[in-house]
């Protein structure tokens, strides 16, 4: 099979081609497959598997690696009973301004669908991620990230009851937690650290995303605090890994 | 099968039983193992799949299932033929520091070894990119990065030969880049724009690295000005997923 051998900077190498020269079967449709995706438009949709298999003179098992990989990667998805091309990644910046904010900049809708709002006696090790004391009430809020009516994101926010004790009566879930800390509480953001990992969903977040299970996440840990440097929120966000990437601009002394 | 139920704030809520109560099998003796890793030191080993299986009472391949999600995730890792608990994921800060900064910061020892060094003609995407001139000549430099001598990333650096004519003849690959830039060229770092993803591994890039392949990695895109805001490098550094995460502070403003 014909194989592409591209050098682009954003590209792996030689299109992973490995040393000793051997390249999985799966792996060289999967290229393949890459190839036609970049000529194609979003939305254009796929070949049939059966197509493609009689295209490459491989089975369908081997063209189903290859599309399994690629709606990991988010350079497809599904639509209907079809595969269509995929939409660039959401670029997401790292910063003190909300989901909310980040989404709207890329001209999409943003959304949220609550998924629970807890009261609970905080534990040890959230007690000194939030300064509350052990025992002392606080919330947890579970929303669904929606950009689009898409759901691309599971959300967990940690605040003490004594620093929003009306979360439950006046917040409305589909808002955005951080203009209601801003405007009818007047509570400002000062600093927050952040750490970026990938996991693989669980099977119920994979349900509530809709997500395959096990598709790579990006999750997102937030320690974020008033202006004063008392701890604020702790909050756990999950973003779909085929549909989001993070972005951030360094000075000098960052 | 016992399943333990927790709701600590940076774990997956309720250890991921979705909201209909079926849990995969595997996934249950993914949360027991993983309870069991909780209450375990770094390198100590893991009972044998042959054990598990008959502790849980399911089959070694349900058991294998779990265990391979849980290495995936560096939660474990392989030691010879074994399996051990593995240790907390390195935490690389987003600065303009490099590589070989962040890791001594954890006061492991960085390392690189050199895969290739190139000159080649600039492609149009990559002199947009670096400020470069289709045609005009730029090295692509290829690392695999160690800590400890185990190998976690694969880096690719462009970079125009005229900024760093030399870099075939005094530049040693298992030194810091951004020194030699710095002590030999006198170039300082300005800003830089980064943008994180999640990708799966290549099979040549999980040769080079010695992973699994398909392990999700993070993908780092770095562009890199100099004090001036004309283009340095462009940088494409691959992270096991396993074994990195990401750091950043954000402040008001930022």
């Amino acid at each position: 099979m014909d194989y592409p051998n591209d050098q682009a900077p954003g590209a792996p190498v030689r299109s992973g081609i490995p040393e000793h020269g051997r390249i999985p079967k799966y792996y060289a449709v999967k290229a393949r497959v890459s190839a036609l995706v970049d000529e194609s438009a979003e939305g254009d949709p796929l070949p049939t598997e059966r197509d493609l298999a009689l295209r490459f003179a491989v089975s369908r098992e081997t063209v189903r690696q290859a599309l399994r990989e690629l709606l990991l990667e988010g350079r497809l998805r599904r639509q209907g009973r079809g595969t269509v091309v995929a939409g660039p990644k959401l670029e997401q910046p790292l910063s003190l301004a909300s989901y909310t904010e980040g989404v709207r900049r890329q001209g999409r809708r943003p959304g949220r669908n609550l998924i629970g709002l807890d009261r609970f006696p905080c534990s040890a090790a959230l007690a000194a991620e939030i300064g509350a004391s052990v025992g002392e009430p606080v919330w947890h809020m579970e929303r669904v990230l929606l950009a689009d009516d898409e759901r691309v994101g599971l959300e967990s926010t940690y605040v003490t009851v004594a620093r929003v004790p009306r979360l439950d009566a006046d917040f409305d879930p589909d808002s955005s937690f951080y203009a209601y800390l801003r405007e009818r509480l007047s509570i400002a953001f000062g600093d927050a650290d952040e750490r970026i990992e990938t996991v693989l969903a669980t099977p119920r977040e994979a349900l509530l995303i809709g997500t395959p299970p096990a598709l790579p996440m990006l999750l997102l840990h937030r320690l974020s605090r008033d202006p004063d440097g008392s701890p604020l929120e702790r909050v756990r966000t999950l973003y779909r890994g085929d549909r989001f990437s993070f972005t951030t601009h360094l000075g000098n002394g960052g």
